[in-house]
């Protein structure tokens, strides 16, 4: 097939999402308050897609804008005068801010839920101070004196969470302080020999990945979010990126870190491996900020790829990708991005592409009676002998299971716009969808189960006569042993109960994707949203496990008691 | 180069040992009690290294023999006659032994301090009982009982513990059970889409590759222990393969696991990945049988390599050596396999070398002035056109650091002795020497480092005039972020005082290796050997977090109290 012209591939979740909330401007950009809603959908959506979800969803566009910023109900600060006081004289009183906006910036993350709220106006969840320490020592200092004072502490990265990470709720309702990692932001040494990078957990990946270019490194964590989110935030939720199958989850990328915590402080990690007893430092990761709060990262960074080959392959059916992938995961001839989507998402981005090539890829995919296929985006980096190698080796596999090439225009295009999707979620919430995200993994043998589970359980939670949710799906993160499932749903909104309607079709998926043998989340972390289920992932007893190890390092419990735990 | 004639290859080290000690038969062999010295020393060592060993060592060979099994002192049982009633209702009459020889084989590991004092008739640490539980169920009661009626546990798989990870030590001096697994040893599910085999903790390396070599899979995990040790052992342990740099480190296959504790029983890991909190299954790997016994594993498989190529190279100087690993590491290019020896090592294994080609392969080294050089033994296994391009890419690095091919006979070799060391090790005690072998890693800024403070500490501790002290080293696992240095000591033994010379000498060279930035252990694990430095490891906060989790799982502390954490 001959090369597209220019052609545009993207998703359609959120991961992140900038428009229509207020976020922390961080060192990212203008910092303005971004409200107005884009009135003109079709800017955003070619009318094809358009149309198609009219017709699947039973919706109708309407405006649902955010209301605007001035109107958002923000409560005075709670926190105490005194421990402002000490805080201010902890951190300096620059360093401590308890106005309408700085609270509001840090307000809850990037959920639907999260965005529900902050459109309807509603900040009830926004911390009583925002306080930016400057070291380890400060940050410690800050954890005890909040831990004397039952004070509150969110820690506050990137403010990309998607799972409640930020709620601040707490069972006693005491004041909260916002601890934004903003001033821990620098890159504090690079040994290149070691391939590590130590570097403040305020550090956002496109500035780390600028100062690592100068020196020929990657530490090549991109994650949808990767634009906003920090170093830290990743380490505390353990997430993955969408080259995770090539480089690792974050988890694999920390070699050590240190966690201040109101009892003290924890150095952890011990590089390149140790036996030293049980793995403290992935007691760490994943502590969302429930344990303490990072404060410094070393990272395991390599060498830019010298090569990078993206390219689209085209399934006959989900079962045949599946089935693919697995033979090469087995194998351990997996690329480094790997992303299949299933039918409905093949669809959906197919008519969602823009440019002059999408069209001749749909003619394409058409002769060939792929129209209904699945389209597998992949990525191969490194060294153009391995990197040739690997794909001569995986092509065949790929071809044994029908899978046909549909360019690298594909893949480049995709490749392109892999941080694209919130922001056109961002403008299908203005129109009266609901547009939400989940995520789990399995093993190869559950994932097919899985998947029918999680779909079944949508649609019939968010399903009505005339109105059916578009559930799409695809595989981004493949192992030897399983891969995840990354599950978008766009429905027409309940504009009565819009919280509800999600909350219901959210509980049903999850316990259905249980029950299928999935995990609860694959790479968003546990947050608010997911607490009530770890007991199902964990047992009863290693959530006790978990709650010793909090009563230990954060005995009043100011530790972001909102996420993690259940109640 | 051309091919040498037969040559073999094979180290010094321990890591188990089944000569002159006692040990349980479990399903590996004859199960008799093998303690006759074999008097001539000429049959397990050639006569050019038992002569650079007199020069080097100051070594006066001498018959040293352990003492014979009847001559052991072993006290009577002191399990209360309830608590064995209880035990044996439980488990079963037949599954309840107190009989001299039962307890003589699950008392102590393979470090040297264990052997000596098996040698000497001291049988101590012997335990009251042995029981064996056949299922999670019975293991987690038998916890429970133990729990109330204040009788230690100390889980026994294959009893090749080298940090006296058996040693049962308790401070308050309770009665003691040994939990022996050997009837929990079967492989109790293949899934083989998802690469994952589920078997019990008592089963043994050989029979598991038997089982799985049947339908073309491998786990791939080869410690020198393979013989004797089981997959329990290696998860409890952290521990690490000959080959661990390819297939990684026994952590990394480990998918899941069952871990029955006096207050309940933990089903931990979500294959294929997760982030649904802190890591709970990297906290029972490594818990060294403190936090309870790991009753079931789930581990990750995958295909037999379809090709396999050992070779040997030869690096003119230990810098130039770690440098070319560091360099391929770097752009992930290790080999499955990597051991580089140091100078000394180098010069012992060719002196220790048999066969025909031994003499060749030193005359051709001597040829190429590298009679002072580092041999590298490397390892490349999986897919033929990958293993070429790895290789391919591989060999010009090594080349530049100055490397020479010696040939393929040379990996060969060593992978057919592989498991040999400890057999030699057993002839070397009987007959007056030191021998013992201790571990670390480190980043690869801060191995050089680590690898002169070691081997001066050593030498300081054992060097006596006219007695200087052999230390070999190599790396035998690499990483991107740094490497494992491997230790073996020889030295004229202290015949008066043999413990103190060791302890001395450990402790030296322990207080130097974490001073110089290497870590506690790479894969030997904590034991009761390494308790008194964990804190340094981990800090004391690190200490207290596994305290509170111990204090959760086994309240009354009766978990395996002699090991990982301090008094």
């Amino acid at each position: 097939m001959p090369e597209q012209p220019e052609l545009t591939i993207q998703g359609w979740g959120p991961g992140s999402s900038r428009v229509a909330t207020v976020r922390a401007d961080g060192d990212s950009g203008d910092g303005g308050l971004e409200l107005a809603p884009d009135p003109d959908l079709g800017t955003a959506l070619p009318k094809a897609a358009r149309r198609h979800l009219v017709r699947e969803l039973g919706w109708t566009p309407r405006p649902t804008p955010p209301i605007a910023v001035p109107e958002i109900r923000l409560a005075p600060s709670r926190l105490p005068g005194d421990v402002r006081a000490a805080l201010a004289g902890l951190l300096g009183e620059e360093h401590v801010h308890t106005d309408r906006e700085t609270r509001l910036r840090r307000t809850g993350g990037k959920s639907y839920l999260d965005l529900l709220r902050r459109r309807a106006g509603d900040a009830s969840d926004a911390p009583d101070a925002v306080v930016l320490p400057g070291t380890t020592e400060e940050t410690a200092a800050l954890l005890r004196l909040c831990s004397e004072h039952d004070v509150v502490v969110v820690p506050f990265g990137g403010g990309t969470s998607v799972v409640g990470g930020l709620s601040g709720t707490d069972p006693d309702d005491r004041p909260s302080v916002s601890v934004d990692l903003g001033r821990m932001a620098s890159v504090v040494d690079v040994d290149i020999a070691s391939s590590l990078v130590t570097v403040g957990p305020g550090l956002r990946g496109p500035a780390l990945e600028e100062t690592l270019g100068r020196q020929g490194l990657t530490l090549g964590h991109l994650p949808q979010s990767w634009e906003f989110a920090t170093l830290g935030g990743y380490a505390a939720t353990r997430s993955a990126g969408q080259a995770s199958t090539g480089v690792g989850r974050f988890d694999d990328l920390v070699a050590g870190l240190t966690l201040a915590t109101p009892s003290g402080v924890l150095e952890l990690g011990s590089p390149p491996a140790s036996a030293a007893g049980p793995d403290l430092l992935g007691l760490a990761l994943g502590s969302e900020g429930a344990l303490g709060v990072v404060t410094e990262l070393r990272l395991r960074v390599r060498p830019q790829p010298q090569v990078t080959r993206y390219e689209g392959w085209s399934f006959r059916t989900w079962a045949d990708g599946l089935a693919g992938l697995q033979r090469l995961a087995r194998h351990d001839l997996l690329p480094d991005v790997v992303r299949l989507s299933d039918p409905d998402e093949t669809r959906a981005n197919l008519l969602n592409a823009g440019g002059t090539g999408a069209r001749l890829l749909r003619g394409s995919l058409r002769a060939r009676r792929r129209a209904e296929g699945c389209l597998l985006v992949v990525g191969w980096e490194g060294l153009p002998p391995l990197v040739r190698a690997r794909r001569r080796a995986a092509v065949p596999v790929l071809g044994e299971h029908g899978a046909v090439p549909v360019g690298r225009r594909v893949g480049e295009s995709w490749r392109a716009h892999r941080y694209a999707a919130p922001y056109l979620r961002d403008r299908l919430l203005d129109a009266g969808l609901l547009v939400e995200t989940l995520e789990t993994a399995a093993t190869w043998t559950a994932l097919p189960t899985v998947y029918d589970a999680v779909r079944a359980a949508l649609r019939r939670s968010l399903g009505r006569p005339g109105r059916e949710p578009l559930v799409m799906s695809h595989v981004s993160h493949g192992y030897a042993t399983g891969a995840s499932l990354y599950v978008t749903v766009l429905a027409d909104r309940d504009d009565d109960l819009p919280l509800q309607q999600w909350l219901t079709a959210k509980r049903a998926a999850t316990d259905a994707l249980l029950a299928a043998g999935g995990t609860l989340t694959h790479h968003h972390a546990v947050g608010a949203d997911h607490r009530p289920w770890l007991e199902r992932e964990v047992g009863p007893l290693g959530v006790e496990v978990l709650r010793a190890v909090k009563q230990r390092l954060d005995p009043r419990g100011i530790c972001n008691p909102g996420v993690l735990l259940p109640d």
